[in-house]
């Protein structure tokens, strides 16, 4: 556990960076929802600060008073146990508070998380749940990017979040690495932070398998394209191609076609498919598809995870260094799977579920992960989008096997 | 038709009034949409000069260069001839242009609308569609304070947009005035402007019939959901009855109960319903249930305009000086029925449809009136929202059955 | 006022010809409800028995026992002041009572009516009802058979209800007839039947006015189709481009194209599309938009009924004699406009409402009509579909403008 | 692998067992289809054919011609690689085939499926395709059952598909087993059939865990929803609790409270719920959120499987014995669980996907299974309404967790 002193400095850092993640927004484009999985960024900035005020100040200060007596409604996501909350859908239609008065509630709250801090530094509780804030407004750092992307996808022009780097592909040449089976531990291992969903460490059996030493890139997901990859049946699990053709899918998520060239919007404003880059922003029925197209599959989460506790080039170091707000190509950096980590999120095979021995926390906060254990499919790595120091090997995200809208792409992998 | 010189100074006049309609709003007000009827603030500042810049400067302008390439596509209404156009439930996700932006894009249009009318003062076709465009505008006045109203009821402290003034109910001790029938005169007379769904001017028959003094007020309409009126379906139209059932209606539009009183969302903020003012913010399908549970029917619209014609105190003038915002009870000022203009628009009995002998002009223009000739019910009279030069006593609005975000309410009327 | 005596055999020949109506069924195809709109063959067997039994023998037996506990629940259409009922939408999946038991239910109602009239032959309220439960019944004849074709159409061989006549199509050279305007008088006049919504008779003005002699044909509609017709924003009223762009319609209901040639579902089976015989199953908005790309219009319901009442022709003999199931062309019989009566329903530009002076019936009788008036247009003339002594020249037929599952097609006029 | 002898003298018998199932029915229970996940009777009668049709006539026969040149297209059910096929909502307005056709078309089948036999019955191919027909007619002989009780519900009196034995409930006494853990072998052993989705059989890591001896009763399920079981959020899962708010559930489905009594549709009819029966017709979610409530879990479906491996009173004789179609209470017979086989199925945590090294068989067949794997739990043991030869201790079954029209209960675990 950190020091209340190393919390104060880390919350200070996460709270501003949050608020600089917004800055090359128009005040218009904190409103809105650009569809119902998204929310608007105004809310983020909101909600975030609502964590720390319901589950810190109100727990912890003596005479608490809300900052606003509407804004638990406003700001709560899911939380049951809290109480009511503006339904998820019209979170895009509420424009008051205004961006200026979520902000003069960001500082609020946050001179108030401090001012408390160094009143109860040896509170242990009080400590704990401030980590718990703090990982939780990193998720929402995530969360802001991707729902910034989908907001200024609405505009005719796509306008650009940041200025594009230059393009300077490298081709990576692929290849497969195979690992042994056996015993194998899962799990957060140690005293550091971790969310309830990482525990218990526990031991699983693997059979030998193969992992891909690189993502399946947009040139090899061009050619399932070309290969009929969204209209043949025979790919796709049943509830995929159902969703194929009620959406009338044709490629990823923000590709768009324009003569016989494909572009994608990116955080960089609307740019040509770069085919040796990753393939993002494809949902797990897709992911699953081109995998059967291959002749291959899905790592599960504990292949995945087993094989990364190997990985000798976890990361693809220029992409963090230069602050990369897209996935980028990449040679190889030696043998093995690489960019594991911090590049896309990998879809796996594996359903979201409980690991064994697994407790929700009591109260509010114990809706924090269990209660999404059906329908969801693990996601494992994080992305460009994650904070880098907010990423671990046993961190398992998770979403509907339908959603695109985040940094998803995929890893393949085969029985050996 | 005005000079030229005239209409100058009433463009001047009337586009400023917009902005002028928009200052107490925050820039997030702007951008949302309420719900699928209404449309952003934003869009109606834009739409409006789009209005300009595709009727008039496309078409007269030398050299003509759009403002911007994609603003036709964004602030087209509804107008298949002039292209694509976004859909109308997504007018609330764009946040580009900024409001800032849509204001440049009015000036532009201002200034090139002046200089292209001292260049072509003598256009007659270019002066018909700037006369057009200003009565559009002034619609769009109207729905910018009833669509600045449905943004405002999003927010959980109904905020107002304006300040209340002192409340002053003044008991009308209603009653009935009888008519002749026989033939009569229907449709707009003389040379001034109208709109070509008031025309061509023709005769009907009528039988004798009577009409309400006022409207039928709150305390009314109070006793009618008092009495069940929202409960027995007796009452009520079978596409009506369905519509209550889905929506759950229990009271008009923007109506809460607290304890046993009932507040209203108001452009003052929330404020008890008055019961002596007229009852507003419902449907045809509640006018014509309440018409049913009073033992009486709506008027048809040709004769509630033979009786506005003969009408003595047409207007409740205190309400226009004061510039109100919300009807507001009035004593009779004379004999007859009182208040038909600019109180609140009154469903009539009357599908909206042709007069005989109806022409839609040639154009994108033809598609202002006469494609909406199906599935809605005549208005008459305007409301408190309307512009006080902008209405007529020919003028028809015209709404599908079931919205009620407008100030529309009613005056009944009776066989003799 | 018909007799107890007149009464009783025409009961006797309604009632039975109902029945023989199914004769081609097979069992499981009463059963099904092959639309929202439609209601299984079963039901209408069912449904037409319990208005003789809820309105007349509940009223008028002593000692009145149901025939079936829950056969008020499965059997009322709407009225609401029955009771509660079945959804409509849920009527294809009650399995029992079964067809057996149906007629059963029938045969006994049939008995308990004959013997209750016998007793209370001279109660002037009785044989009222009892006329009315037989025009009722009538019209549900021809929704048996529309319903009918909308089952048979769910099968993939299109099987026949009857064996197809000859086709002997002779072609109709068309032409116009002018008609003076003037007052007319509108509505039933005499002392025979009429529905409620055919009064009060009423005097209308109306203009010199132009009407077809014969309704539009397949082959003039399927230049409409070529000349781009459904594809054209232009022709359409707003509501109705919608819903042709909702459920990409390109043809009438129940056509089909195979290669170059259209064939259409009919009462016969699938049959090649007969270019001389009148269109039938579009919708208001398809007659609208037709007019519409004909520079003509379609008359108003008081136009209809001006002119029919100075037709020579109003019926198309041979289609009648032959029992025709199916509008079919017929040359000329005279001047004037022909078969204006029973061949097939033709949309009016009248929106249903109440004629001056309507005034509903008390209790449930009064839902028959008056409730449906908004949101619905009028047909007049009968197809060949309802029995011919069911029709008249006041009658008025209404659906939604969007419904097309009816032999409704349309006669075109123009302003002279 | 049986011998061609074996398999004619079983197919002889699952055959007619499947027309024996639906004696009891009127021709028109056999058309409708009471909700999207059912199929109506007729169609499981005709789907079954068509499987032996398509799958071995069209394979094997010398001079294949169809039955029916319709029926590929009626019957099929999610076979894409076979061609189109009727939408599975539309399944229950198709009247035609009749139902006298559909069972002409199972002994026209039966005739030449038994002469094929007799010609081939080396075929190792052919008798191998015939076994898998076999089994998958045995899973449409289940889901008759559970649709003709979908069926049976619509109706007002909700008729009984069989008479009622007598009911004679026996106190399980409860209580738990413990079980070791360590690696233990998942799936199918040994030469019998069994699907794809039982192999590869594989070893897993199981940790020592607790199983009860018994279903959770109607008894205990009664406490859950008299403590807030359908109204506290705290019990659910996210996904689980909107169901239940969407679908106002409040009970399990076929519940029906009248005064203070619960009620259940049965296939003996609405009979008082016995609260020492196993409760039934709950969806994962219900099942998940009553042992959450009860502060256990869910067994996984290997922990099922291994505990079942040493159950020493698998089945309950007596139920199997009577031919019981609803799940009993049962007397303890000897120590550990009871009645894991055949009485209801069990709900477990498993999410449903493949095992290490499955592979989907080739062509058409390969859709049997392996594309529902996603978003779909595991369930265990089969139900009275499970052939009895046709269930084993490695059958996975498997349904969409918001499902509760089978026979679904559960078993609750754990940890020691």
């Amino acid at each position: 556990m950190p020091t209340a002193s190393q919390l104060l400095q880390e919350f200070a850092r996460v709270r501003s960076q949050t608020v600089a993640l917004c800055a090359p927004l128009a005040t218009e484009d904190y409103v809105v929802q650009p569809h119902l999985d998204a929310s608007p960024p105004k809310w983020h900035l909101g909600h975030t600060s609502w964590f720390f005020e319901t589950f810190i100040l109100h727990r912890f200060e003596r005479d608490f008073a809300p900052h606003h007596a509407d804004f638990g409604f406003l700001f709560n996501s899911y939380y049951n146990s809290i109480g009511v909350r503006v339904d998820r859908p019209l979170r895009g239609i509420c424009t008051r508070p205004t961006v200026r008065e979520v902000l003069d509630y960001r500082q609020a709250v946050d001179q108030r998380v401090t001012a408390l801090l160094k009143l109860q530094a040896e509170n242990p509780e009080l400590l704990s749940l401030l980590e718990l804030g703090l990982h939780h407004e990193q998720q929402h750092q995530e969360l802001l990017l991707t729902d910034i992307k989908a907001v200024l996808f609405q505009e005719p022009l796509f306008p650009a979040y940041a200025a594009a780097p230059a393009r300077n592909s490298v081709q990576h040449e692929g290849g497969w690495t195979d690992f042994d089976g056996g015993r194998t531990w899962i799990g957060h291992e140690g005293s550091g932070f971790c969310f309830d969903n990482e525990l218990t460490r526990h031991e699983v059996l693997l059979r030998p398998y193969r992992l891909a030493n690189r993502q399946v890139t947009n040139g090899e997901f061009l050619r399932f394209m070309h290969n009929g990859g969204y209209t043949r049946a025979q790919y796709w699990l049943a509830d995929g191609w159902d969703i194929v053709r009620q959406n009338n899918w044709q490629a990823p998520q923000y590709w768009l076609q324009r003569g016989d060239r494909w572009f994608a919007h990116t955080l960089y404003g609307l740019r040509e498919v770069d085919p040796l880059a990753p393939v993002v922003h494809v949902s797990y029925y897709e992911a699953d598809a081109y995998a059967r197209y291959a002749g291959k599959r899905l790592p599960t989460e504990f292949e995945w995870e087993h094989a990364a506790r190997q990985c000798q080039a976890l990361q693809r170091p220029a992409t963090l260094q230069a602050g990369g707000l897209e996935p980028r190509a990449g040679a190889a950096l030696g043998a093995g799977p690489q960019a594991m980590i911090g590049e896309v999120w990998e879809w796996t095979s594996s359903a979201y579920g409980s690991y064994p021995g697994f407790r929700a926390a009591a109260g509010a906060i114990g809706e924090y992960n269990g209660k999404f254990m059906v329908n969801q499919m693990v996601l494992r790595g994080g992305s460009v989008a994650t904070p880098a120091d907010h990423i671990r090997l046993s961190y398992r995200n998770f979403f509907h096997p339908d959603k695109r809208w985040q940094f998803s792409g995929m890893r393949l992998a085969a029985d050996i």
